[in-house]
C-alpha cells in the first residue's frame, strides 16, 4: 500500500471523513487514493483559506476534526489566516501539507519554502513524515492530538505518498480530556459566597447549553454576573437556552460591564484584554484590585461549571430566554431594521455564522428571543472566515439551515467559498451587509486618535471606502453559481429571507444598509 | 512627528512612492499620515495577496520597490504566496506589517501571532522597530536592502506609529551592485572556446534586451546554445529583441534541450532542476558529466554577459527577432487559435503578465514575432500572482497596455484584483482561458504515476474539475466594476481584444477553450 492510501485509510479509521482540499502536484497520490479508499468525502475549494475555514466551521458544529489538503508552503500560507482563527477557536483539525519529495528539497525548486516554520505559527502539533512506514502512526497521533482542540499539521513529502511500505502498527494515542480541578472549584465557590461583586466569564466548551445552564444557575443563586467571552467559537442561545451577555468588543464597553467586580472567575475564557491597544487606554481590562480565579481552561469548562453549580446552587434550574421575536419592520433598510427582520424570521435550529462586523451591531439583541440557534464567531480576528466556515457548518449539520451574516469588506477575502457552497448544494443563506466601506476602520481611525481623524483626508478615506467601484454581490454570487438578489427595504429583505429559508440550497441576499460611521 | 509620519516621510525620501495597502486598526496612523505626507500614492486592495502581487509587478516593471501595508500576522499570512513569488523574482519590495503595541503583545490578544516567523520565510531582511527614534533609520535600511532584490519586512508596533519622537539621523545604507567576477568570465570564455557543446542559461537581470543581446552575440559567434530560465521575472522579447528559447517546464522537455551539453554556463539563472520530483526521474537536470560554471548571480548577470561577449565575440551585433505575426484564425476557439489571435493583435510595447498555465501553451510561439514586449512569469509557482501583478505593472508603466493572461483556476485565488484594476482605472486587458478544470493537475496526475491515473475515478476528477457549477467570469468581473464579455470563436476574441486595446481602462474577456487534457 502506498503512503497516500495508508494515510487516507488511517484518517478514515480514526473517524475523519471529510477532506477540504485545494491540491497540487505533490498531493496527486492522495487525490487518486480517494477513489480506492472508501469513506472520505473530498470537497474542492478554489482557495486554501476556504478549505481551512470550512474545516473550522465543520469542527465547531461536529466536534470532530476534518482533514484539509494543501499544496506546499504557498498553499499553507494561503490557509494561515483561517488556521489562526481555528487555533483561537480551539477546534480539532488535521492539516495535510504535501511537500516536495525528500530527496528533491535540496534543489531549492521554485516552490520550496519553509513549511515547518509556517506550520508552527498556527499548529499545536506538527510532524514531518520521512518514511512511509511511519505515516499511519503519524496520522493516528495527528488525529489524537487534534482532539485536544488544536490544529495538527502533517507535512507529507511526495515520495512518502507514492512509496509503498509496510505501516508500523499505529498506537492508539490517548489525549484524555482534562478533569475538573477540585481546588479551583473550591476557590471559585469561596469567591461566589464572599458577598462581593463577582463576574463569571465563560468561554471554551462552556458556551453550549450545559455550561451556560450551570453558569446561569450559579449567577441566579449567588448574584454573580455572567458574561460570555467576546468571540465564542460556538455559542448556543435563543429561546429555551439560558441567556448570557457577551463581553463587548470595544474596550470601553467591556470596562463598563466589568466595573466594580472584585472577583473574576474564568471558566474556559481568557482573562479579558483589549482587542487592540489604544493610546492612553489600558490593555488589561480586569478592574484594578479585582482578583482573578481560573476555574478551567477552554476544555473541561462546562464540567467544572456544573460541579461548581452543584456546590453553590444545588437543586436549582437555570432560567431560559423566552420566545420573543421583533415585529417585522418596514421601510428603507438600516443595520437595525435588517437585524429585526433576521430576528423575526430566524428558523428553529439555525446555525448563524457571524462575520457581519459593524453592520451586524443589532443582530444579537434582535435574535435573543428567536428559536434556539447556534452562533459561530470570528475567534481570531482574521477576516474572511465566515463564508468558508458556513460550508463546514452546513456539512456538519446538514439538517439545519445556516445563516451566514457577512460584511461586504470581509466577504471579499474568501469570496470563492460561494462556489463550493453551490457545488455541494449546501443549505446556506448568505446575507451581505453592503455599506460600501470598511466601516470598522472609519471608527477605529478615530478611536486610535489618528491625525485629522474627525475629518479624514481624501487619501485616508480612499483606503477605507469600498464604494468606487461599487461591489455587486449579486453578480459575483451568480458568477459562482449561487442565486442572489439585492434588497434595500425591510419588506424585501423579509421576502428574500423567507424564500431562501424555504428553498434548501445556497442563496445570497445583498442587503444595502447605510454606513454607521456616517450617521 | 509621530512614527507613522516619520516612516512615510522616509520612504518617500528614499524613492518609494506607491503603497499597496490592506490596512487594519494597527495601521490607522500610517493611513492618516498619507494626507499629511505628500508623495505617496496609496492603493487599496481587497485582499493582502493582491497587495503583495501588485508590488511584485510594480517592481518588475519599474525596477524599484513599492511599499505594502499589511495588518498583523493574518494579513502577512494572506500576502505570503505572492511574497514567495517575489522572493523568487528577486524583486525589491518594502513590506510594512503593523503589529500590536509593544506593551500589548504579552496579553495574547486574539490577533496576536508570530509575525517574525512568517516574515523570515519570504524576506531577505526583517526588522522589528521597537522605538520611534529608530523608525527612519530602519526604513532607510529596509529600502536599501530591498534594492539588492529582496523583500524587506518592517514590523511596526502600533505605539511606535503613534508615539512622537526625534528620529535618529538615518545613515544612507550602501548595497552596491555586485561587480563582474573576472575569473568567472575567464572560466566561461574557456568553456565557450573549448569547441564542445555548451549551453548558456540566462536569468536574473540578463533577461532584458542588453543581457539577451550579449548572450546571443556569444552564441552566434561560439555556437553555444542560449536558453532562458523557465520562469523569468521579466523577459523582453518580440520583434527587434534577440530571441531566446525558455527552458521547458516539464523535465522531459528540459532534458531534451540540454542533452549533450558538456558545459553549462549560468548567467543569472539557477542550475536547472525539475519543478517537482517524479517517481524514477531525476531532479537535477544537468546532463551527466556536464560541467557547470557560474558566471553571475541574478544581479549583475547582464554586465557579466556583456564583458564575456566583448571577450569571445568582440565587435559583433546580435540578430534580433523579425516582425512576424500569425494570421488571424477563424472558427471555434482552441488554446492554439486563441494564442494566434493574441500574436496577431498584441500591441507594440505591451506588458504580458502570464499566468495562463496549460491553456497558454501556444502563446510564446505565437507572439515570438509580435512587436517588442515584456513578459512577466510565475517565478515561484504560487498561483494567484497574475491579476495582482498586472495592477503593479500597469502602474509602473502607465503608457503601455497590459495583457493579463489567466487560467480560470488560478484566477480565483486573487480575483478581487479586478476591483483594484477598476478603481485605479488601469489599462489592463485580462483574458481568462476558461477550460473548466485544473488542467495541469489532470496532466500531473498521470505524470506522477498515481493509481488509475489514465482513468481517474469520480472522487479524483471532482477535485480537478471546475465545471460544476460553471464559473461565469463575465458576471464576476462586472460585479467588481470591470466590463467583460465571453467569446468562443477566434473572430469574437479578435474583436474583443481589438476593442479592449483601443479603449484604455480595464477589460476582461473570458475565452472559452477546450481542456487540453481531454484532447
Amino acid at each position: 500500500m502506498n503512503g497516500a492510501r495508508s494515510l487516507l485509510t488511517t484518517l478514515v479509521d480514526q473517524g475523519v471523513d471529510v477532506c477540504f482540499a485545494n491540491p497540487g502536484t505533490s498531493e496527486m497520490h492522495f487525490v487518486a487514493a480517494l477513489d480506492t479508499v472508501p469513506g472520505m468525502r473530498g470537497v474542492l475549494t478554489l482557495f486554501e483559506g476556504v478549505a481551512t475555514g470550512a474545516a473550522d466551521g465543520y469542527a465547531r458544529m461536529s466536534g470532530k476534526p476534518a482533514a484539509v489538503l494543501l499544496h506546499l508552503g504557498p498553499g499553507l500560507g494561503n490557509g494561515l489566516a483561517n488556521l489562526h482563527n481555528a487555533r483561537r477557536a480551539h477546534v480539532p483539525m488535521v492539516v495535510v501539507v504535501g511537500d516536495h519529495a525528500t530527496y528533491h528539497k535540496k534543489y531549492d525548486a521554485p516552490l520550496e519554502s519553509d513549511i515547518d516554520a509556517l506550520a508552527h505559527t498556527v499548529s499545536g502539533w506538527v510532524r514531518r513524515t520521512l518514511d512511509v512506514g511511519d505515516i499511519a502512526a503519524d496520522a493516528v497521533d495527528a488525529v489524537a492530538a487534534s482532539r485536544a482542540g488544536v490544529v495538527s499539521t502533517m507535512i507529507v513529502p511526495a515520495d512518502v505518498s507514492w512509496n509503498d511500505g509496510e505501516p508500523t502498527e499505529p498506537l492508539p494515542a490517548g489525549h484524555p480530556a482534562p478533569g475538573v480541578d477540585d481546588d479551583a472549584v473550591r476557590e471559585a465557590a469561596d469567591a461566589l459566597n464572599s458577598g462581593v461583586p463577582t463576574v463569571l466569564l465563560v468561554g471554551g466548551d462552556a458556551t453550549l447549553a450545559p455550561g451556560l445552564s450551570a453558569a446561569v444557575r450559579i449567577a441566579e443563586r449567588t448574584g454573580a454576573k455572567v458574561l460570555c467571552e467576546t468571540f465564542p467559537a460556538r455559542l448556543q442561545r435563543g429561546a429555551g437556552v439560558p441567556a448570557v451577555e457577551r463581553l463587548a468588543y470595544f474596550a470601553e464597553g467591556a470596562e463598563a460591564q466589568l466595573v466594580g467586580a472584585e472577583h473574576l472567575i474564568l471558566a474556559g475564557a481568557a482573562s479579558p484584554v483589549s482587542f487592540f491597544a489604544y493610546p492612553g487606554r489600558p490593555s488589561d481590562l480586569v478592574p484594578q484590585g479585582c482578583e482573578v480565579h481560573v476555574l478551567a481552561g477552554h476544555s473541561g469548562a462546562a464540567a467544572a461549571l456544573e460541579q461548581l453549580a452543584d456546590d453553590v446552587a444545588p437543586g436549582t434550574t437555570a432560567s431560559v430566554a423566552p420566545l420573543m421575536r421583533p415585529d417585522l419592520p418596514t421601510g428603507e433598510l438600516t443595520a437595525f431594521s435588517a437585524a429585526a427582520v433576521i430576528g423575526a424570521l430566524l428558523p428553529e435550529g439555525a446555525v448563524v455564522v457571524d462575520e457581519s462586523n459593524t453592520a451586524g451591531v443589532g443582530v444579537a439583541a434582535a435574535t435573543a428571543g428567536a428559536p434556539g440557534h447556534d452562533v459561530l464567531t470570528l475567534t481570531g480576528g482574521a477576516i474572511g472566515y465566515g463564508m468558508p466556515a458556513a460550508i463546514g457548518a452546513a456539512m456538519a449539520a446538514p439538517d439545519r439551515p445556516v445563516l451566514s451574516l457577512q460584511a461586504d469588506g470581509s466577504a471579499m477575502y474568501t469570496v470563492s467559498a460561494l462556489w463550493t457552497q453551490a457545488r455541494e448544494n449546501l443549505d446556506v443563506t448568505t446575507v451581505i451587509f453592503g455599506n460600501g466601506a470598511y466601516d470598522i476602520l472609519r471608527i477605529e481611525l478615530q478611536r486610535v486618535g489618528a491625525e485629522n481623524a474627525a475629518t479624514p483626508g481624501p487619501s485616508a478615506l480612499r483606503l477605507l471606502d469600498l464604494g468606487s467601484p461599487t461591489l455587486d454581490f449579486v453578480k459575483i454570487a451568480e458568477g459562482m453559481g449561487v442565486p442572489a438578489r439585492r434588497v434595500s427595504t425591510a419588506e424585501d429583505l423579509a421576502a428574500a429571507l423567507t424564500e431562501a429559508f424555504a428553498a434548501p440550497g445556497p442563496h445570497l441576499i445583498e442587503a444595502m444598509v447605510p454606513s454607521l460611521a456616517n450617521t
